[in-house]
C-alpha cells in the first residue's frame, strides 16, 4: 500500500503499517532525513495521552537527549 | 480513506490522515478508549528521532503526568 503522506514546507513524513515477526507495526518515516521509527500498538496508544509539553520536550532535543552539552 | 489499523490482543489503534486549517495531520486513536491526538509534520519527525527510552518515560505515565504522586 501507499503510505500516508504527512508534509509541509519544511517536512515530509510517510507513515505505514509493516508485519515484523513482533506483530504489525507503524513505520514513520522522515523522508527528507531517512530516519524512521517502528513503533508498537502500546507506543501508538501513549502517544495518544500525551499533550504538547511532550513534544515541546522533544523538540529541545534534536536526535534524541545527549548526556550533557 | 480507511485508516491504517496496528493491533495486537491489547490495543487497537487507528491512523489517518486530516486536513485542518492549519495544514496536514496525523490522527492517531486509540479504538477502544477512544482517546486520540493529531500530529503534526515536526511532532511526526522528531518520533523519528527518539529511541526506546521515550516511551518508556511515557508508560511510566499513563494518561500524562501529573504534578506529583
Amino acid at each position: 500500500d501507499d503510505p500516508l503522506v504527512i508534509a509541509n514546507e519544511f517536512s515530509e513524513v510517510h507513515v505505514s503499517t509493516v508485519r515484523t515477526r513482533n506483530g504489525m507495526r507503524l513505520r514513520v518515516r522522515d523522508a527528507k532525513a531517512g530516519r524512521e521509527i517502528l513503533l508498537c500498538p502500546l507506543e501508538l496508544e501513549c502517544l495518544t495521552w500525551q499533550d504538547s509539553d511532550t513534544f515541546s520536550a522533544m523538540l529541545r532535543t534534536p536526535f534524541g537527549p545527549e548526556e550533557d552539552d
